[in-house]
């Protein structure tokens, strides 16, 4: 639990009044919330490229009739095993699944993982989002 | 089951050299998968455009101490309940969880969505990846 | 000359460090100008998002000798002559060109052009930069 | 002057119907360009990654009343003045100018250079278009 910081910030009225049109509510309590949130973006931002020890997540769209992906993609997590916290599974159609993938560890080689998942035959798609482990603000 | 077309593309040898650095083994079926992954991205990126019927990943870091983030997430998503497909939770450090959703729906509706969980007090990271219901290739 | 605002922001102790971290000097002249300068970004991606006037710049690379890629980049030019402000040529390689337009207008106009411009035949790279009109902050 | 390349790319009916929707006229030229352009896109951004000789190109615009904002650019130029291959002044509003920097030299030092100009006090906005001198294909 550590203590709380109080800063005092000064903007032209003219940019107040548009960063209040940002917020949903416009009430000073959105506002700090809302900067916070900026300045975490950023951190998480520079943690990827630092490669810090991070947290990632991989979504695969896939048809499981196709070939072997399935167990293509089986082998690949097991080669990191110790950086796969959790797989979750779901059917989107008659042929097509989701896969998501929940990875930590370095980003270099959480990156480096979903490369190798890009790139195997029988994938629809792809999409990946660099998340954070990052310090508790309690 | 749809049948194969075959296309032929031209360029320059110092193209089609480089294009082959890029792949990991380079033969040529690499080359076609490859070609057949960007093309996929890029229709991604136009049925997010185009707002149709897609696929997303939403990935949240939060302190599941700080006061009532867990309960306003779950009514969040209660709000949506037809378009949530599997909510993913894992236990982070003491203080940190992440939850991932996956959700399907209009575009807007899953960005709006996204924002929403965003601008909740308490949240420490919020990421987003795009993808795709996409039409099967059997 | 609008008249200044001052807001109170607070954070954990931990955040307020890490926001230091990510200053160069730290000191608190550079964390107004940090926060004010991650709100505008936000105002400028909003401003593109909603299709309001805005500046452009459109940066395009290509090998001068390639059949009449130049007379083309004209001719698209003068299609919307009156939201060009300014075009700059210069010439990197024996073979290559850089020229940078500068465009301003409603934002699905900048983006149409700019995709025209990309699909020309002969160039070699085409990189985009949404910027702003914005409000004076005087 | 490099030689020409044939290659066949195989992909099923319903992809290859789907790229075409992405085209403007749907020939067959347009084809093998929209497929170049995507591998040519790919190589600029592993030229970024692995920090080699690029274009870049910054745009700034900022409030000439605003103290001396104009005399720090100048002298941000002027300590890199090797890499700046032009710079390019537009009138927006009565208080507002852009101002459109074309440099070259490596990947990380346009990158440094670009966050120094983002840090000054009195700039509304920077916006970055990472492009490349890329080995022409004739």
């Amino acid at each position: 639990m550590s203590d709380l910081v109080r800063m005092s910030i000064t903007m032209d009225r003219d940019l107040s009044d548009r960063l209040d049109s940002l917020l949903e509510g416009g009430r000073n309590e959105n506002r700090s919330e809302f900067i916070r949130d900026m300045i975490r973006c950023r951190l998480v931002e520079r943690e990827w490229e630092q490669d810090q020890e991070v947290l990632g997540t991989i979504t695969i769209v896939y048809d499981h009739h196709s070939s072997d992906v399935n167990r293509r993609l089986t082998h690949l997590q097991h080669e990191i095993h110790d950086n796969i916290l959790a797989t979750t599974h779901v059917h989107l159609t008659h042929e097509l699944c989701a896969e998501v993938i929940i990875a930590r560890g370095k980003a270099s080689g959480i990156k480096k993982f979903a490369d190798a998942v890009r790139q195997q035959k029988g994938i629809l798609h792809t999409a990946f989002s660099p998340s954070t482990l990052g310090k508790v603000e309690s």
